[in-house]
């Protein structure tokens, strides 16, 4: 096996239609940039339950684990809505980012010059936006213990998560932030509500201790979740790097991606740590859903999940040139006019998942 | 004493200011209107810690849980950041939520004609706006138990905090919401996170079910959290009331607010059970903070205190005729062109925090 080892698990919905398109990139790389992977491809979420009776099969699992790089559409959809909580689409994905340890969620918020009027918010507000929003993604109320729905007599019942977080839990995902904001405008701004939750207080004195650590080259500020959640609708370029945990993560991210008015565009990579042969554990998926009621009729925006594949160059496989190529690719067909319906605008051409597929490669 | 019995509780930053001007219209309205406060004053916040070292002394407390309505204006500011996370100026606000029982905080995202340019989304989106989220207040992860930090060996420590609500904590909150809607569109969106989490997961199951206990002129409709912070970026006029948790209300009702662009015109109410008497515990509040940085400056915008004691005598006095006189009166303030520098915009005249008070006294 060659050591670009790529689990592709396109999921539900649009998943298998936009994930297509990315077969069509790597094909194309095969032949003209000498590079081959290793790909497989398997199932997760509902079309895993169809199958297999559960949303991840243990062999999918295994498969992740070993691979370089998991590629994932998407999962969900009306006909697995009613399933019991533990065997719903959704815990694939879970499953898959405890197991991996993929404890960094890496969310860019970017405006794309050609959609800027794609927004819901003015144009002076959001032309030019470029947010770096670095979620926890393994930890909190997402995954900790006690959990569940209990009788508590009289009829009455108690339903109950955890929010937990351990200073070390705290501190890797740090230093990712941290990293990361070396590479870009050096600011982070932490996220949390210390003035409620301790968990949260932990929080904020453990990035500040570790900002004194090395990092203090960085621009670091504190925000509640709330005033967060208010300032990215009020002025959203004030952010570089937003840090936060996975529930404000899950928010914020969503707000932040609905900013740029064009959440068919936005891609994703969530990072494990790094071993001692420098390899990382990683997926990488498209921040938009699985959308049922457009799935199966080309008309999705595969563009998301072309760039999640262009992240996956850059971050796993060290290939920031094809990253490069793909990127200004799509800023290419964006500018030439094409357009899926979810972005479509005056005076642009509608074209199919497949024909933005085929603009792609033309521009590459 | 009366049975119009109000305690006043300016708190911290600009909230004695913005006070002022509430003390004006009540002063007017024992003139004009023949109607008797029996009006008493006290200490919350930083200003209470300055005075007793407890963000609210027991007295206060004492009078609060006697009184007909309380009217609060806003807590915190820097001096106050660095106390320990027990006595910080929110306590105060916190400790009068949980011992009044005010399970229900109605928070309205209203856009009014004159200030739809000052909103951040485009004035299409946004023209009309009139939400109403109904947030849950004294449950949920602000005051689960187990909460704190402890420490876990190794160095390491570990924050927690717990997400818990019973049915009948949901119940109580989501009658609230099905009667407000009522008078309004007759529609609720019921948010939480039942993918992720079993005590949303519960929440749903116990909402779907009161639904059907009488209340299926309600056109009831079910929103993931990450979802809805999205959907009121895009959207918004989609909604008519938002039914949600004490976190997830925190930050949504925040963003909703924002979107509106006048956060210095919001107000809100916290509204608890009605007893044999028919009398409900409420407090009134501003949604904004005490904006530290232009406290004292007669700058503040007084309208969302004015409006929070026009809720007062709607919800609390059973005065609609009155509560109309100063909504009407806002209205009419803001057709003149009377703005505050938070509000402020081309070609209107900028006011000082009494001289938008002196133009609402004129417009009644
Ligand atoms: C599908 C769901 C479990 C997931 C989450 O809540 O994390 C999604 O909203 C996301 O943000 O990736
Ligand atoms: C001040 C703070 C404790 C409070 C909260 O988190 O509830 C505030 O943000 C609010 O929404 O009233």
């Amino acid at each position: 096996a060659s050591n670009k080892n790529l689990l592709i698990l396109p999921g539900d919905g649009i998943g298998p239609e936009v994930m297509r398109e990315v077969r069509r990139v790597v094909d194309w790389m095969d032949k003209r940039r000498a590079v081959t992977f290793d790909i497989d491809e398997d199932l997760v979420g509902g079309s895993a339950i169809d199958k297999h009776g559960v949303p991840l099969a243990d062999e999918t699992m295994d498969k992740a684990m070993e691979a370089d790089a998991v590629l994932l559409g998407a999962v969900g959809g009306p006909q697995w809505d009613n399933l019991d909580f533990s065997i719903k689409p959704e815990r694939g994905l879970l499953r898959l980012r405890k197991e991996m340890e993929l404890f960094a969620n890496l969310r860019p918020a970017l405006c794309f010059d050609a959609l800027v009027d794609a927004s819901s918010l003015k144009p002076e507000l959001i032309a030019g936006l470029d947010i770096m929003i670095v979620r926890e993604l393994t930890g909190g109320v997402y995954f900790g213990e006690p959990r569940g729905i209990e009788d508590i007599g009289n009829g009455e019942r108690r339903g109950i998560n955890t929010q937990v977080y351990t200073t070390s839990e705290i501190r890797r995902v740090t230093e990712v932030a941290f990293d990361l904001a070396r590479k870009r405008d050096s600011r982070v701004c932490s996220v949390e509500k210390a003035n409620v939750m301790e968990a949260g207080l932990l929080w904020r004195e453990e990035v500040t201790k570790m900002h004194g650590e090395g990092f203090d080259d960085i621009e670091l500020s504190h925000m509640y979740a709330d005033n967060c959640s208010m300032q990215l609708v009020r002025a959203p370029k004030q952010f570089d790097v937003i840090l936060t945990d996975n529930l404000f993560g899950d928010m914020l991210s969503d707000t932040a991606a609905m900013l740029t008015g064009s959440l068919g565009m936005l891609p994703s990579a969530s990072l494990g740590a790094t071993d001692e042969t420098g390899r990382r554990k990683a997926m990488y998926e498209p921040v938009h859903g699985s959308a049922p009621d457009i799935a199966g009729e080309n008309k999705a925006n595969p563009l998301a999940t072309l760039l999640s594949f262009a992240m996956t160059l850059r971050y796993s496989f060290d290939m920031g040139d094809e990253a490069d190529l793909i990127e200004n690719g799509v800023n290419k067909v964006l500018a030439s006019g094409k357009r899926t319906g979810d972005i479509m605008a005056d005076g642009c051409e509608i074209v199919s998942t497949e024909g933005m597929g085929d603009a792609l490669l033309r521009a590459l």
